[in-house]
């Protein structure tokens, strides 16, 4: 007898969860992620800084369904969808399901502006941090071989563009590797013109957290020397820099996006509703309007009326909703009613720098060192898999005592290049 | 008063000793590499068989420069040297020297054979190394995915080509893969079907080891099961494999070519003699001919008579020539005549996989678990960097005990995809 086939599409914390749901129960779980490991995302901005390695936050999804015999991994791009047909499309061939799981995740969006895509550095993967890391060294290794104040000053601004969450931890982190690294690196280079900007559209930052919060947030960037800029929204960018839609033009070395968040290109293969950010409409049971075997969750899902405001594109939600799906499958087989989604919010937390974060956790609001010490508890315990906490915990305790970084490799010549290149094009 | 500048072109084994050997003495000295790291070569096969990751082994040079206010470092790739005017010319520009220290390494021959280019894999660089983990973790992927039983037996084929220190390294490195990782990782795939071949042109392996020893190292690879070739040479290559000199083709997944070492394309550029490999021929104080004031060193010099046997490419070999070199620059300040090399060869250690290795030290030829003992220690201390270290050992520690390797990531799907493409294109 044929078991049922469970195709579940990302194997991020979404796709893992139903995973782990259904481990040893009597289906056939199929695993696509066009990546070989798993991306612990919310560490993706200490790689981008040369805080960690790559490989830190990177898990092979082989290892995490090790001894699990009814889960199986394919390394295979998902292109397309065929609800009717029950199959998806990928990049060798197609594979038909009986339930299928979207847990594809987000891609970065930018507000139709075709411009910035082109000029400035995203932070959704392994791949985008490590180009980051590479941009920003290499704009510093630049300015130091430049003799035009100038220019030097420019290659030595960095912006970060998008005061949410990512942003604000970017631009912390920033902040301490110019204070307690590069000067120690680059003592050719004076480092006082260096600049980290936060450009904010909005009046705010962290728009989810709690106004004394966020306030508390906004001093100890600008203690850490972060300019922050609310209400400038950015028009353009080009490789010198970027455009405020008040016509200001701010040279940079390097500009990260990290503004907003839309559902993958994948969503749009899929035919049903999608809401405004192109997310997958679906009922609060998280299946499909019309298709009770296909279910989509996490960043890529927009749970029930697309008009009320969508789930928080957060680790938590996704995985809240994996859980339920493996329940969902499960009663499904057992001839069950689905049960529907609730989320549990336990809280959100932000770090902003050495011995500095906030939590608004439990009801709670933190800041400040223990804010910080349960952050940094918190995302350890979390990190998938036992070897990488150990050197997790390696890394973030030299980095502590000795205000050093370890990471601060160029990897790819080519972003160096491409940055000198941008740059001796100014006029 | 101008200091004499000292510039060196290459921040290796060789190179960076020079610097060291040149620190707080009254000379300007600018390094220049075309990477921003030191990479630790010897442990590159580690690298490209997922047993460390990459940051393990380099080191920022701007963190082994800290605190010697007479060193600099620029990030510049050198395309020539213009010795009447004493310039070396780089990719953003001139830089005059005093005193040039050419210490480039080496780059990889493929005897004349173009197509090998094409399709194999080197393992000289950081990237090299990425690359080929990606390629045999790509090729069990596509394998894992495929249904032809002759397909599947290709891409698990694994060819090393050269049976020298890191053709014997890799290939035990890569038998231990495929006996403790594989399995578990691609539960669908019989492995008793993946083949590691080790190919060797001439009628010995590790041809600078006593007899002895190379009879212990072939016995260990045999144990592991790895298949030995002597007398094979590599006539032809193409994306479905090799075709040896007698005409027999073998196909596989993936080609690793570490069949010989000849001088970097920069030697090319500088007019003087050179050897048959290339190398720049200096004299027995290690300066070119007619230019006292430009020293070579390392893996692109040969010292003294062309016609005789150049010193092996080693690191330690680079290293005595470094700290020569910096002393005969500092003797040539206060007029003294130079010193003359002579290399101390205090032996060589090959390891051959968990508990075995052999070395030929102090005049004792060690084989099995004290060797390896041995050389895990040498390298570990070795290592550039207490952080580095310390990272290394835990990841040691972790493979060791748990059988299992570390990272095994597979971070650039493009090589994956090229894999992938060359098989569909086979017969």
């Amino acid at each position: 007898m044929t078991l049922p086939s469970v195709v579940i599409v990302g194997a991020g914390f979404g796709g893992l969860r139903v995973a782990r749901g259904l481990s040893g129960a009597p289906v056939d779980v199929t695993i696509l992620d066009r990546h070989n490991y798993h991306t612990f995302v919310p560490l993706l901005y200490q790689v981008a800084t040369a805080g960690l390695e790559p490989e830190e936050i990177a898990q092979p999804i082989r290892r995490i369904l090790r001894g699990a015999p009814n889960l199986r991994f394919r390394l295979n791009a998902v292109t397309g969808v065929d609800l009717a047909r029950r199959v998806v499309t990928t990049d060798s061939g197609e594979i038909s399901y009986d339930y299928l799981v979207l847990a594809a995740g987000s891609a970065t969006s930018y507000f139709g502006l075709d411009s910035v895509v082109q000029v400035t550095s995203a932070l959704r993967d392994l791949d985008d941090a490590e180009r980051l890391r590479d941009q920003i060294l290499g704009a510093f290794e630049t300015a130091s071989a430049e003799e035009d104040p100038d220019r030097r000053r420019q290659l030595m601004t960095l912006i970060v563009v998008g005061g949410g969450p990512t942003g604000v931890e970017l631009a912390g982190a920033l902040a301490e590797l110019r204070r307690h690294v590069l000067p120690h690196d680059y003592p050719d280079l004076d480092l006082s013109c260096a600049r980290i900007l936060l450009l904010e559209a909005t009046d705010r930052i962290l728009p989810g957290m709690p106004p004394g919060l966020q306030a508390k947030a906004l001093a100890k960037l600008s203690e850490l020397g972060v300019e922050i800029s609310l209400r400038a929204p950015v028009a353009d960018a080009d490789a010198n820099g970027v455009t405020l839609s008040n016509g200001e033009m701010i040279p940079a070395g390097a500009v990260m996006w990290v503004a907003g968040m839309r559902a993958p290109p994948l969503a749009e293969a899929v035919p049903t509703a999608r809401d405004s950010a192109g997310r997958l409409v679906v009922s609060e049971t998280l299946r499909l309007p019309g298709h009770p075997e296909v279910y989509a969750i996490g960043d890529m899902a927009h749970v029930g009326d697309p008009e009320t405001r969508p789930h928080p594109m957060l680790a938590p939600v996704a995985i809240q909703q994996g859980a339920l799906v493996a329940e969902n499958i499960l009663r499904s087989l057992a001839g069950k009613p689905p049960k529907r989604f609730a989320y549990k919010d336990r809280g959100t937390m932000v770090t902003i720098g050495r011995n500095a974060a906030i939590a608004h956790i439990f009801g709670l609001r933190l800041n400040g060192f223990i804010a910080w010490l349960i952050w940094l508890t918190v995302h350890l315990v979390w990190l998938i898999g036992f070897r990488n906490r150990m050197l997790v915990l390696v890394n973030w305790t030299w980095n502590y005592f000795t205000y050093d970084r370890a990471v601060r490799l160029i990897r790819r010549t080519a972003s160096r290049q491409h940055i000198s290149n941008n740059n001796e094009e100014a006029p």
